[in-house]
């Protein structure tokens, strides 16, 4: 698909700066907040391809989106071996059988990806189907040390002392842990593929708290695992893969060095400084702060062209939120963010 | 006071790295439990001078530091300007008068701090008269940029929607608010320079959740504007001045233009990529990651030499964690840290 998110990511041309957002189908959208009410809890509206469809195309019947993400959730992995996903309101996700001993990870293998989730690879079947081609669609993973933290901790933490401490204590079963994990990403990675993924994202949401050395030994080395074991070339496509780490803009040269195409970058580094040290080997994804979202139009627009400018007349840009778009948003000003991103000339 | 810590922040010799450990009052020392319960919550506790005092020397006890920190809190401040700080077990602090509006702003004033604030002035005086001249004491403040986002959000925050909001919206009063509590810092920590205080850290939790050049404008410029104000030559002794701004570490060149003497680093950048960037300018202060002391003292001691060794033979470096101690830590452990520190051989 000759799509300008595609070509971006390739460092190829492109007509324009393409722009998507991360969880652009998400609690800010009314009509979202809806979906989810009818499917009862988040999980049921993950596991419904029908449901997890209608949420995907939500944003882009609203905005001039250049491509889809599937609507999933980043923990449908360890949920598959068997940890017992849920969700409680306003605590965010929580495992009913979390790692507690080295016992429970030696205990852990690679699930039946195929079986156990195919509700996923039937979601993107759908999704593509639904799709028609309008743009592409992009499926995800969590990274493995990211699952790792919730699989550990049993949930969300505010220091991560369980998964810091077995990562400093028995690094041997840590990376036990994190092989296991990214197998088995693979496995789920290519089954996205197969069923229509065009671009594939590995989002590394807890990465950042770790220190150079510890990223580079217990999550990077992960990545790029995934990376060299899944499909970048499936009939006669190119499957671009884009590697963001949240608070990780201290690592970019060694993350260009994953193989991936792009990097996702937050808000905290400039696009322009980024350009500079990794521009030459990948593409980059970024990198407006979220809450710019919260001002006036006005703000809204001189803050995109501030991003804009420091890339202007290059390809190798994929507009993005440095983090999700937050569920106070007003979904007016996601659409002057998307026009403001595709009214500028880069060119010029 | 010719004390290994002083002489590190100036870039003087030292005999060996001297160690303090941000939060070494704290949760984690049952005494600490104790002296809290006694106090009945958490702001009588800062508020009594005696019992701050006693909290101030605990940790001295038991581990051989090079320094003591004043017990108190980064948000007296905002409490003296009126806005009624209170604390909430397990969900942190609270003003009950939030800065809900444009006009609430501009009613703001600089308090009296010499009146408003004695309590912590009276702090300093006594724990300096208990210390005896033992170690320094480090006196400190929040900044003006954490200190605000507190009093628009009306507590900690996910997102900081309305901080953000008010800073791209109006900027101007942005910068009204922070100008006075810049004025009102510079008070506060002359105020503890004179009640005995040898050192200041200032608090940058949150600067770090910014972009690059909001950090410049709205976070880093009122920290420059205190460190301008302060006394930093008081009765002959120097006052070094510290700055240490959480996530901060891409912008390490722009502090070390603040007129700091030293940085505090978080674990996220090595310590020998810091001396090498702003290593001729500024001492360093960190870095280890304080979940190194959930593991073995084995794995403590091999932690602590690895950022150790990045700074062999220099002066220049405070040894300190890259954030603070957590309350689940082991006193044990914080033990196995401060020896490790001072039985590693710098000059070997």
């Amino acid at each position: 698909m000759a799509s300008d998110y595609i070509n971006a990511l390739l460092k190829k041309e492109v007509t324009r700066t393409p722009i998507w957002v991360m969880r652009q189908a998400g609690r800010y959208l009314p009509e979202y907040r809806e979906t989810r009410k009818k499917a009862g809890d988040f999980l049921s509206l993950c596991k419904s391809s029908e449901l997890a469809c209608e949420v995907t195309l939500q944003p882009l019947e609203r905005f001039d989106l250049d491509a889809a993400i599937l609507f999933s959730d980043i923990l449908t992995i360890p949920d598959a071996m068997g940890l017992g996903l849920y969700f409680v309101e306003g605590e965010g996700p929580k495992f009913s059988k979390p790692l507690n001993t080295l016992d429970d990870i030696d205990r852990l293998s690679k699930p039946d990806v195929g079986n156990e989730l195919a509700y996923v690879s039937e979601a993107v079947s759908v999704i593509k189907k639904n799709l028609k081609g309008r743009v592409p669609l992009i499926g995800f993973t969590g990274s493995p040390w990211t699952l790792a933290t919730y699989m550990v901790e049993g949930g969300s933490s505010k220091n991560f002392s369980k998964v810091k401490g077995l990562m400093f204590e028995n690094p041997n079963h840590m990376h036990q842990l994190l092989n296991v994990l990214a197998d088995t990403a693979i496995d789920y990675l290519n089954n996205q593929i197969e069923a229509g993924a065009d671009s594939l994202m590995i989002f590394d949401t807890w990465g950042g708290l770790l220190n150079k050395q510890s990223y580079e030994d217990f999550s990077l080395r992960y990545m790029s695992k995934i990376v060299a074991g899944i499909h970048r070339h499936y009939e006669g496509k190119t499957i671009p893969v884009t590697l963001f780490t949240k608070g990780g803009s201290a690592w970019l040269e060694q993350i260009a060095l994953s193989g991936c195409d792009a990097i996702g970058l937050d808000w905290t580094i400039e696009l322009r400084e980024a350009e500079r040290r990794v521009g030459s080997q990948v593409a980059l994804q970024g990198n407006l702060d979220p809450s710019v979202l919260y001002a006036t139009p006005e703000v809204i627009v001189t803050e995109v062209n501030r991003v804009l400018d420091q890339f202007k007349g290059k390809t190798g840009h994929v507009f993005n939120l440095g983090h999700g778009i937050t569920p106070e948003t007003n979904p007016e000003n996601m659409k002057v963010l998307v026009d403001a991103v595709h009214s500028y000339n880069k060119f010029k």
